[in-house]
């Protein structure tokens, strides 16, 4: 606890918009009287989030992902009034159970990562004010399984311009190339690294590894994106053409086996396999796994498959998330999740004041609220006002 | 003449989009019988586009923007059995009448920059099918004073994704730090510059100006875009804040007197300015006039303004476009116009194709022109194929 | 022990110039019949040199750095055959027993870091062959206390260009802004980061920094090497002058105070100070503790300091080497040590081989290693052979 | 000469080493009574130190290189009292009697470049006091040919560490690339481009291309400038491994036909070569013509070359240093000929002060000046003050 204590300290310390937030909702208390069920990835950064929404009055009841759960994230939680469900070493049904026992609380605002909490509330038929949703495939499932069953309004905060910036470019593209370094002891320099994907991820891990002294090419299949990695200054081609050149692969798609049987029979000996995308099906493990004769573990997540022409192809973290692998992962930057966790803090606010009047279902995060953050961000940052705009669009 | 075969030369043979473009158009003949009335800045890449409509059976009629027409460029369209009309020299009813007489010589197409030609159709009540729009300023002008007058589809090249990237991006951003470069023959390491706007030329300009070993700043009133800039590593704060710390100044935000007299009194001894956007108003130059109390020219366009406190101030081009001024400016780079020229072509096709299924008035690139180019272009660049995509969307 | 067996393997399996080394040593056995006593940081990429003498016919007696061994590596050591004295967990008098115990041992060579094993030979009258030194502080104790006692041919293979370029400059450079991303969770891009000295060090750490987005300005006395940070385009001033507008500041000069008492009291509010230079001497904590009226641990090594007029100040590990602080620190990169670990060797060597015609007392690596070393290690790293020299340099 | 003179304005202007040393010499005229024998390449920088020294009281007979010569620069110089000889247009033999001239006109002090003045005061048996040298080849001459001839000090500049790091890396690397894209209207991002040699020029020319956006990779012999390279993020091999994948090959070494016979028979189809060296001789222009059925003249300097299977090589002014080619070059940047001018001037009056107690020949340039130059540069380029060095190294 004395840990998880201190880290809350720092973390807390530079997360300036949600100190912010705090402070106004000691007076405001936009929550008071309400429930909010959560389920997010429980570390140290979550916790300043749900301490702060506790600040505004809320009761908060929060389950994290399946495996993934710090146990001394619960402990403080609890011992900071926050009724945190489960822990990291439950097994799936007990996981499921946590999940299930947030909705049977009777939340009155749901703040969901992949949809869950909204398909149980529908299958339970629990009534909720509305929330929001964390990530790109929750908003799938909203606009498809549950378009017609989710019957308030859901402000899906990944959508919003300042995560594409901030968090998937800058953090994501930052911690990859970090990860691979910490966890390899490698320095990828003068090596030649294909990056697989080149949208806002791809496009993050592309340009930091570049400015840290790695060759990197880029593989594309769409046409526009092709051309911008092109005149930014990457070689561009297919997975199949580039990876045997390479030293480092790393996937960053969203898509299914970009690395698929096809490609690894084309790596050269000694080759590093990662992936930055959320799933852990960029890699074709099983095609790999079939057509290796031997693995060794290496540690540091890190699984040599000696393949049967005795060519060794390293993976990370067997194709998992790299900057979430191995021992003391950080995920993202600080300041990348104070702007993610505002923008959580200023959407809900948002459902609690209009709830009446927004649409209902999956919509965008309210370009006013981006806008008030993207300056408080820039101005926390950097210690100095910006310019106040034209009009006041927040009107 | 000789001087100006010698360019087309190296030009032709640096632009494969239209080397493609126009053996496809031997065979092809897309135009033949068709004419089309051009305006737009007559110099040797244009020529290599106008000569290319003619291998694809149009008969041009050309005229070049007021004032910065190349007379050795004329004269080498006209032969090569171009119709192009008015001289660099022309006074402004002389250039008028020229444009003028392009519409008069009845056009089944226009290729237009600035919308002239279209709203002299509609005055003399000149009939086209259809035809294209370089620029956004003349896609203004289509969507408000035209709007209900112009009822040909008008393809707006300016908008297509492709040219954000590589013309307003990197070809301007490259050329803009280039041409400053080598007008004042300085090189400004460690040297602090401001950026003022960080759309897709700002955002260009500050990173070649940064890559080169400027230490870069960025005003920004919008303030999504003042976020991707500090995330981007640049101090960001507005243009009054900012200015007084920068040895050198350059506005490429699209609005005018960005740097205004409020701002030009914060300026200290020995600033340059300099102007990257289209207008010549971003630099308040009647401010800096009224301030002034004696100028000196010191060449290469600059010249020196010293205030009434005796500090100096030197403009490039007073105001004008920092890289087409000076002797022997280039505009942006043969790679960037081989593929800003060969949308225009592949709209102008299209039009003839298709001028009667679509919609009327000012519209997009279509996607496939878009997507067909992109991959062509990387291609060329790179000498490799890219992927093909997963269904034929240009179906 | 099995996770020490996984890393051992897979950080042997990076360091290609080992490996060549320990082919060639099974067949040349350079070392048979030698006793070879060494005094370096124990650690995994430490075990695969000593691993290697052994593969070269000799025993090596090693003893570690005061409070840095780790004991997983001495089982491991101890398991393959080497005398590894000394844990981590000694205390000084311990640690000095086990390193005399070294000398005692009767080596044949030494490998010293510090000049340690060198001034206890002379003090108890070991004489050996000669052997190799890998400090620079080793080295100027080799030429002033020992000057006259040492008459032995001693290699320092810190003073090798390629260990300036490689590992100074390139290793500890991206190793020192790494520990401090993974130590603090932040980014500190658009940051305003102050290093401050501009010699490899702080020259490679301004580098990776700018590269990965943050501000930098230097600190530098040197005129020569100011000028040339100004011209890479930094910012370049003298500490006082800069540290107010600073949020990071991170010393690199191997000077004592240079963020001194004068220095701390300019620092504004939420500075972060962190030291990559060898001793704690860098940043005055002393000085610092007497402006503080209250500290708080914040985890990772960060202590926070609360001054008299409530700025608060964070140093992390109180001014040790930031990049070996922490939990699980990995130091320089596996191709770094690779390199720094041939030299090593190549030199024993040589020591072996020509020792009656060397020169007496410190001395360069000889310029033949350099080159071969420097070939073969872009030769791995690439894949591709190099020229061959104009002349045999090495004959 | 209206012209020259606004260009003169302009260059004085941002030369603040230069405008601090003309402020001085008024009241302190080192120079009075003497006469100072010039060799340089008389340009519109150049004029600004002809007339500091002027300023000095000294009186300037000066000719440039042959060819070279701007004959409005001679024309200005006159108009100031300049004694300049020679013209642009001067054949050799009349170029050969203006150097004469020089010399005949019994300077007390020489500066030149070549080692031409040096050579011709031997034969004619003029005596001088000494004097200073501006390049390495004429330090060559100096230390071979004239060592025994030459009986006073020569101050030779281009060795001073200044020059290497302001003029070699950064001001030639940034010109060497401008003037390609000038020349061009080419920009080689996505390009592989070849840089030949990485000492300081080589050095530049690869980061500034990368940093603009080229894929660069570097062909060196020398084993640790190779591992620079490498360890700097470039892909290091020899020219005739590299040569057949790159779009544009540029040199940098000083030694004659890098890219040989054997190279040039690898180029593929459509390769762009320049020189940056000082002698046309890096590129084998004899080989190449050899190869060649015909060449076609291209604008802006460039060749084509038609070789015999019909693959096309297009050269930049022959092999000649492509930074002084073209129309309008402009050469190295006014700050860094500020310095390189500064340490001029400094190193003729310390001749003048202490010329009995230099030693003989060629040397470098004192220490002291180094330091004070370095120190006033940075503090002229950031108006801000560098610390004072600890001891007055320049008593």
């Amino acid at each position: 606890m004395q840990e998880s204590v201190q880290h809350l300290r720092w973390t807390e310390s530079h997360m300036p918009l949600m100190a912010d937030i705090r402070k106004e909702y000691e007076v405001k208390r936009p929550f008071a009287g309400l429930t909010i069920g959560v389920s997010l990835h429980l570390e140290i950064k979550t916790a300043v989030l749900l301490l702060t929404l506790v600040r505004g009055g809320a009761s908060v009841v929060a389950v994290g992902n399946y495996g993934t759960t710090q146990d001394e994230i619960v402990d403080l939680l609890r011992d900071r009034g926050i009724d945190a469900r489960g822990s990291g070493s439950d097994h799936r049904d007990e996981h499921l159970a946590a999940v299930r026992s947030v909705v049977e609380s009777s939340p009155d605002l749901l703040l969901d990562n992949g949809a869950d909490l909204y398909r149980l509330a529908v299958d339970l038929g629990v009534e909720v004010l509305g929330g929001t949703e964390e990530t790109t495939s929750g908003q799938t499932r909203l606009q498809t399984e549950l378009v017609d069953l989710v019957h308030v309004p859901v402000i899906v905060v990944n959508d919003s311009p300042l995560k594409a910036i901030v968090e998937n470019k800058h953090a994501v593209g930052q911690s990859v190339y970090e990860s691979i370094c910490r966890l390899t002891n490698l320095q990828p320099q003068s090596r030649q690294m294909l990056v697989v994907g080149y949208g806002w991820c791809g496009r993050g891990i592309a340009h930091y590894a570049r400015a840290n002294g790695a060759r990197v090419c880029v593989a594309e299949v769409d046409e526009i994106m092709a051309l911008e990695a092109a005149v930014d200054g990457f070689r561009v081609g297919t997975v199949s053409s580039l990876i045997g050149e390479c030293d480092l692969v790393i996937t960053a798609t969203g898509a299914p086996s970009v690395v698929d049987g096809e490609a690894l029979s084309d790596v050269r000996d000694g080759t590093l396999l990662a992936n930055a995308g959320h799933f852990d099906w960029e890699i074709d493990m099983p095609a790999l796994d079939g057509m290796t004769v031997g693995t060794e573990e290496l540690g540091n997540t890190i699984e040599r498959h000696t393949l049967r022409d005795g060519r060794r192809v390293d993976v990370m973290a067997r194709g998992r998330m790299v900057n979430l692998a191995g021992p003391r992962p950080k995920g993202n930057s600080i300041e990348s999740m104070d702007l993610g966790f505002a923008l959580q803090a200023r959407s809900l606010e948002r459902i609690v004041e209009v709830h009446d009047s927004l649409p209902l279902g999956a919509q965008p995060v309210p370009d006013d609220i981006n806008r008030d953050l993207a300056r408080r961000f820039v101005e926390a940052a950097q210690g100095r006002p910006l310019a106040q705009p034209p009009g006041d669009r927040s009107a």
